[in-house]
Order: C-alpha cells, then sequence, then structure tokens
C-alpha cells in the first residue's frame, strides 16, 4: 500500500508508491526507459490494461473490447490504490495516511500515432468531456477531496507511453499548490471583493500584450510571472471556480482555444515536450467567489536544477509579451 | 536588465533572465546542450571569465592568474545583475522589481576532473569555507536579503559546465521556500516552544531507521518526507539558524559528513546527478529560535511531470527507510 507522508516543516505531502523500484540499481535505468514496440493502449490490447472505467464510441461488443474512440482505465502503475480505508496516524512529530486514491489514464484515441496538439476539435470536445464524467465520478467517494487531471507530452515531461494520453489523480487530501491558489485568491478577495482571476481577465483583454487568442467563452494568455518559456493559461471568461460546471454549450469553446493553442506553440516549437493540468476547485465544495478554473499549459524547455529547488522560484529566459508576440505571430 | 516578477495569485516570484535565449528556436537545442572542449573555469583560461572575486591557494601571481586552489568569479550569463537601484513598481494588479542580485560561480578545484563527491575532506572544507566567505560579504549589501548556495551536478541537474563548481545567488527578495520554511518553523515553535529541526535530530536518533551517518556535530539522515528517492539532509546537532554562525572548529565535521554521504550516495547509484542546496536563515538576521540551518541534497533521478507541477507534491518510489539503509550498508 502508497504512503502519504507529511513534510513537519512545509505541510508538503509526498506519496511513498511502493509498486516502482526498489534497488537503488533501478533508478540507473529509469530516467532512460523509453517503451517502443507493444503499446497496452492500442486497440486489441484492451486485456492488458485493468478494466476500463468508461469509454466512448463503442457501438457494440463487450467492455474491454476494440471499437471504442475515447477509453479511461485505471493506471496499471498506480502511485494511489482505490481499495481501503483512509486511515490516517502520526509517529512521533511525523503524520502519515495511507495512499488511499484513482489513477486513471485517459486514452485520448485509438490511434497509436495522435498528437494531442494535431486532434481536431471534436476529439479534444471528448478528450474533456471525459474528464468533466470521470471527475463527477469520482466526486461521489468522500474519501476523495480532489481530482487533479493532467497531461505529460513527451519524455522530457515525463511521459513513459507514446500512445496519446492523459491521466486524473483523485486524492484524499488537497495539494498544496490548489492550497496555495485558494488562499492566496482569497486573500485577494478579501480586499478588494474581486476575483483575482477576473481582474488578470480585464487587464490582459485592455493591455493586449499577453493574449495568445481568444474566443467567445475563453482568453488564452501568456501569464505575467511564468515558470518557463510560453507557458499558457487558457481561461474562461465567466467567472467559474468549478470545470464540472462548465455548460456543455461551451466545450466548443475550450476545444477550439485549446486545439489553436496548442497549434500555436508547436508551430513554434515542433513537438515541444509539455505538461497541461487543470486547476479546479475542490470535490463538493460551493460555487466560490474567489476562485477561477482554468488550465495551465507549461512547455518543458528548461531544467529545474538546485536553484529553483532551492528556492522555489523559476528563472525564464523569454518575458511572456515575447512569448505571446511569438505565438500570436506565427504562421498555422 | 533581468526582471522579478510576482505571480498575482500565488506571489511567486520568477526570473526574466533575457541575457539567455531570444527566439523559440534557441529553445530547440537548450535541453541538449552539451560544453565540450574549451574550459572557461580551467586554469590558464582565467581572462575568459569575469574577474574573480575571491581566490584560494594562490602565492604568487597577480589576480586572475593560474596557480589558485579555489576561485569564486561572477557568472557570465547571470540570472540578476549587480548594478543598479533596486526599483520596485507595480502595473495593474501586477508587481515586478528590477532583477538586481549577484549570481557567482564557485570554481571547486583547478583539475576539471575532480568531482565534489570525491574530493578530500580538506578540499570539502574549503569550498564550505568559500561559500561562508561569500556570504559574509554580500551581507553587507544592503539591498540583498538572501544568499541562496547551490551546486547542480550532471545534466540532468541542470549542469551546463563540467568543471566541478557549485553556485550562488544573492536575492532582493526571500525565497519562497526559505519563507515557508520559515513560518512553517515557527508555527510549530509557537506551539511547542521547540525547534521543530532539533525535534527532527532527537527523533531520528532515536528511532535509527533513516539515518545514513553521524559525527560529533552533524546528522545525515533520509528525511521522512522525501521529494525524491536517496534525498539526504545534512543537519548540524547544535541549534543555530545561520551557516555562517558555524564555528571554524566544526567545518572539518561538515565536511566529514558531506564526504561520507555523497561517497555513500555514489556508491549506491554510481555518477548519480543531483543537487544540493544550502537552507540558512535570511542574511543580517538575528539568531532565530524557530529555524536550523542545514544542507538539503537531493539526487535527480524521478521526472518533475504533470502530477508534480500541478499539485506541489512528489511521488517516491522509494521509502527513506529503505533509502538510508543501503546508504549505511553500501561498501565505501
Amino acid at each position: 500500500m502508497p504512503e502519504l507522508r507529511r513534510d513537519p516543516i512545509l505541510g508538503r505531502w509526498i506519496i511513498i508508491s511502493t509498486e516502482r523500484g526498489k534497488r537503488p540499481t533501478d533508478f540507473i535505468v529509469e530516467t532512460n526507459s523509453v517503451k517502443g514496440g507493444f503499446c497496452p493502449l492500442c486497440p486489441g490490447n484492451e486485456n492488458t490494461t485493468p478494466p476500463e472505467v468508461l469509454s466512448y464510441g463503442r457501438e457494440a461488443g463487450p467492455a474491454n473490447s476494440p471499437g471504442w474512440s475515447l477509453r479511461v482505465v485505471p493506471n496499471k502503475y498506480p502511485a494511489l490504490v482505490i481499495e481501503g480505508e483512509l486511515d490516517k496516524e502520526g509517529d512521533g512529530i511525523y503524520d502519515k495516511m495511507n495512499g488511499i486514491g484513482a489513477h486513471e489514464v485517459i486514452v485520448e484515441s485509438p490511434n497509436h500515432e495522435d498528437a494531442f496538439s494535431s486532434q481536431s476539435p471534436d476529439k479534444l470536445r471528448q478528450i474533456f468531456w471525459a474528464f468533466r464524467d470521470r471527475i463527477i465520478d469520482l466526486s461521489r467517494d468522500s474519501r476523495f477531496r480532489y481530482v487533479m487531471v493532467f497531461k505529460n507530452y513527451g519524455r522530457a515531461a515525463g511521459a513513459s507511453l507514446e500512445h496519446s494520453h492523459s491521466q486524473l489523480v483523485a486524492l484524499p487530501i488537497l495539494p498544496r499548490m490548489i492550497v496555495s491558489e485558494l488562499e492566496g485568491s482569497l486573500s485577494y478577495y478579501r480586499y478588494k471583493e474581486r476575483c483575482i482571476f477576473c481582474d488578470v481577465i480585464r487587464q490582459e483583454l485592455k493591455q493586449q500584450v499577453r493574449m495568445v487568442c481568444e474566443n467567445e467563452h475563453f482568453i488564452s494568455i501568456a501569464p505575467f510571472a511564468p515558470r518557463s518559456p510560453f507557458e499558457m493559461w487558457i481561461v474562461p471568461r465567466r467567472h467559474s471556480s468549478s470545470f464540472v460546471a462548465l455548460g456543455e454549450e461551451s466545450f466548443h469553446d475550450l476545444a477550439m482555444i485549446f486545439s489553436e493553442s496548442m497549434r500555436r506553440l508547436n508551430a513554434c516549437i515542433p513537438n515541444v515536450p509539455y505538461n497541461f493540468v487543470l486547476h479546479t476547485a475542490p470535490l463538493r465544495s460551493q460555487p466560490l467567489d474567489h476562485f477561477h478554473w482554468h488550465f495551465e499549459i507549461m512547455p518543458k524547455l528548461t531544467s529545474i536544477a538546485g536553484f529553483e529547488w532551492g528556492s522555489g522560484f523559476y528563472i525564464n529566459p523569454i518575458p511572456p509579451e515575447d512569448a505571446a508576440r511569438f505565438l500570436r505571430e506565427v504562421q498555422i
């Protein structure tokens, strides 16, 4: 059973995930692992993954057979496990709990070669809809407080499988990053009685220097203080704290702006490795006036070295105003 | 001039460092850069670095000539620049300041091939003494609030030069990580009236499950909630908030425990890439009862992917109790 441990000084949680490597020498190869050849996510290999929890597009045939256009399966090497009671315990000054959670893989397409950044808007719409379906389903489990949805693309960004996929992790605690965003935005709200993200949108639309693209329901911006070159945030124009509250009619616009942003990024830096992460309100929370859901897209172009580890801040060699201009002006 | 920018939601600071790459295509090669051939840090090439700010061991000859055993020079491609007034300004909801600071390279040895982990204790003692000298010198500049000392070893850990070196950055703001440690340890102190690091030392000495090695003045442990496999902390047994307050007589023990810890790590995972970072009190602060200086050594074995970016917590595949046992039992 994995274990969640809390750093007593910082309050930072760590997952000790014993499903993976065990001996020191196991780590020597890990950073160089390339998975080629057999693909467990391709159609026909459904029996090599744990049984699916969701699929779209299969018109006939049983679960876990080919014919699907999108499929969600539990991760075969999960960071957290779904079975068990949530036990918390102390050990002197230290706190830990057992690693209860869900870790799922969203297989975005049956086609091994498909890249997220060149998918059609309809396909992206389907992927985002799957995120929504899974979050709603997992929110029924009262042990979980948050569902983190993310994608790793490219080895430098942590992907270990080529086949186009994203992931989600349902957690029994709120991740530190979300706690910090909730606290930071609440502190602003108490002072101004306005959502800081709404103020960001207003200022970006007015200044027009960090805008990447926009449509009726969303804007895509290079954030003012980006951690990495060409970082982008996709933010809904209308205030809402929760992704799952997004109306079905807005999913088309979300797919369109994501598609355009990714195509612009890819045109600037072909085949760039990246991560994206959905930032949304905790499960089952009331609508929050101070928090605003959004996606953060982080190209993986600079390395995280001692300075970043030690300081918690980042050196970015390109101003977001320049990055946004490149992204706006590139031919797509 | 570089610029410091504050994320308005998280309060996270970013350095926009315009000395480096400029166009999107500059980033394609950056992650693969290997610097071979000519070495600006080798003896005889002193004129290819900015003029030295400190050197040890040169018995004759002018500054910036060969004959040194250790040399500190400003970074040729600094993240921050030393000249100028510290200006802070707002831009609507955003805050920024100009990127005043110092960024120096500690050239640890004239021998290009020397590795920190196999240096003699006498050499390590000299390197730590150089850290002390530079922090004391930079603390006289009232624009600076913190000096971050760190080392990147190996390309995976962000090193761009082979020649054995460490770095320091003097900053006009307190890094977020240090702020979090100061706040976390103060909150514990208010509750318990004890230093949490002193309590960590007591519990580790008592439990003997995460100890790596120890001597009269220091312990080396695998921390309870490590971010990476084989993470180690080197902590002085006697309470002190500031590295520069360490008495000269303790530098031998610091060198000895660092040497042993690094040799053990290297014996477990040969030539492992790593970062280490000195965590110490802000410049010119009074002695703090709640904070305890220490080094954190982070082997670079797992990748930082979407999950870690999005959550701010880490998946570690090996319990620190196992890592400590491997480190204790390995032949060195």
